[in-house]
């Protein structure tokens, strides 16, 4: 493939990815999925400012590493977006970043004295927990808890390390993967995990996942991505039940 | 726009919200929105008794600020209007109302030692908690729970306060907004914050946003309404999965 | 209206009914909805068996009091009619009868420290807690926990005595109303109710409705029972989203 | 009918458990459900490596007791059809299996204090709890927790021993049947009961099925299991609401 064509595959799976984070209850009118550009690696890729089930290829803004869109008129792009250029400065093992406001992890970001573990073999990539990123050390208490700067959003993804996923405390979540595909698996079994480590923590004693198995149950799920992507995006195109 | 215009747009609106309502699950067969008129302050529309997603454009009635229906001979309207007309009196920044049963709200209006707080951004206007209204210190302990009379419209309109929602004990809960946008979105967060809180409550110790937090955005929040507006719009309308 | 025509309108509203009762998750494969017989009060109207949601009117069946089908040649209607046929012989007031599953109201009827009782104002006639049928106590400790014959439904209708729920321990509930319309919204709200007093249990200590309040919320509930049927109906004939 | 004609009827039950268990949310993009071959008792059938909603009678592949594809250049089948193959190996009242990771079910694999017992009367098969498969005790502490041999799948099926169903810690569950429709009533049960037990320990003590019930609900919902597939199948083709 030419590098054009690489460029537009790309778009129309950031394309794809706005829609399934939509029909899987991950975003909703707020919410974004960004990826790094293919060819350019200090620069990434995101929708204009619209609600995610909306975005067209004619919507994807390119940024570049300060997350300033290019060209610098092109139309306004999310507050929030130095959430994903940050995350992209200093991690280039990242390929994309989803943030969301998914009800489901909330709770986690809340509730400090309890971490969002990996407990299933389908969230190995939460490891022994997600870091929690509370706004106010950094914001002070008065805030709008948006990360809205590049120093709110090197903060943030200094919370993050070396994880994969970030808790925003009262506000939701970042995730990142190496690939597309990766983000928008780990974004939607973060979700996924929340649910059911909610609900066996109410049944007693719980056994999380070792360090070894979360890294093995990684690996192995990070082979057939495109096997639940295949579903989601049927779903999200209204050719599934 | 000629002042019939405005009024015509606000009965779309009006009839939108109704279906967005429903949609959402915040209202079933019963349960109402309103919105001050738009050109007369001292009235409000309504639709006549009908259940929300059956509501069209003919269906709205105005009413006086003592929630009598104009002309006097129009059809029946809710039982309850009272709850939306007090409302208005008292409280000159309110341009609309929600009044709902929606069942992820309801615990917190019968368990008065937990309050409904502001625990997630989306929900600022929520505060430090919503006040309770306990209908028996006004009807007795014999009543129906209905607010069907000005003088316990105005008892509730006098719990709500200055907040932006009242919970109804063993009924519901109501919920305001400067304009029919706002009151929409506050009624759908106050369900969402409820769901959250419910969750975390059982993960520990919470941490709730701080006034400062809840104040900041709520503004930030209330600059983009329309986004989740269309979204459900068109959810309500069908055209989305 | 001739007879004729009466009982052919009670045999579609029946019709109705199985459908709505399936579109709202009260019953499933299993699960049935009578009403007694609009001319022939020692009769009662019910589907042969069938799944409720593929009824048509033409699988309406007559049985007698004993709940045998009339005529004795009749195709198979359901092992546990009893519950149904005792219920109206010793309860004069009810019109109709739903027994359904749904999984809500289950975890009442195996806890039986908590009692299910009226704790919104849709459910006002579970008033101070539907009893519980332990089924134990009249088949033994080995039975399938089915009423499937004239003396364990005529127990079943002792423990509902002036009820208008009764739990069925680790298997359901049975709900009976004056009308078919009140029957349907009865079993919806008992659903409802477990939601809600489930959740608002997790909350601390709870206010349920008064004796008082509960029966003034059943009787204004009483005078619009259709507003509730028709939005159901259009739902289940999947004329809403 | 011939054996071609009884093979051809039973690929055509399978490719339906395949959708039904997709629509049923018991399975997504993973998971799996396999029956005994109905004239070789040595053989089974399992869909090639693909997502459950997708397959077809094309996809359906012929596997020996050894869990290898026949023919052997066979399209590639399930890494974990070793759960299937060892199961069938020695429990030959064992006519169909189903492999899940239903998230309401994982929370009881991994809170080993508390049982997944028979608490609703559609799933006696439980009986006093089933056993949890912590594969730990096999692969050691950093295993991707696949069972993808034959010796993980002998163990699994020793953890089963002659129960109906087996759980596996962070991972998931299978459950068997001895017929196709038995395999995935007691799928979809599996998952209703857990839901209802979750709740149920909310509220208090709570009182089980007797061995005795359990075994009686088993027999007799055994005998009416084409009554919830027929549903169910209707569901997945989309011609229910």
């Amino acid at each position: 493939m030419s590098d054009q064509d690489v460029i537009q595959a790309a778009i129309d799976d950031l394309v794809i990815a706005n829609h399934i984070l939509f029909s899987e209850g991950i975003v909703d009118a707020f919410g974004h999925v960004t990826m790094r550009h293919p060819t350019r690696p200090d620069r990434y890729l995101m929708a204009r400012t619209l609600q995610p089930v909306f975005v067209t290829r004619a919507d994807i803004v390119e940024h570049d590493i300060d997350s300033n869109p290019i060209p610098r008129d092109a139309p306004p792009t999310p507050w929030e977006r130095f959430i994903h250029g940050e995350i992209y400065r200093v991690r280039p093992d990242v390929g994309a970043v989803v943030h969301s406001h998914a009800p489901a992890v909330l709770p986690f970001s809340v509730a400090g004295e309890t971490r969002l573990r990996a407990i299933c073999h389908t969230a190995g990539f939460l490891g022994d927990g997600a870091p929690i990123f509370e706004i106010r050390d950094f914001a002070g208490d008065s805030s709008n808890l948006l990360v809205q700067d590049n120093r709110l959003g090197a903060a943030l993804a200094k919370t993050l390390g070396s994880s994969m996923a970030v808790l925003m405390r009262g506000h939701g979540f970042s995730v990142v993967g190496a690939s597309l595909y990766e983000a928008v698996y780990n974004a939607i079994n973060t979700d996924l995990n929340a649910r059911v480590e909610m609900n066996a923590l109410t049944l007693g004693r719980v056994s999380f996942l070792t360090p070894g198995e979360a890294a093995a149950v990684s690996q192995t799920h990070n082979t057939s991505l495109k096997r639940s992507w295949e579903v989601w995006a049927k779903r999200a195109a209204g050719e599934l039940r």
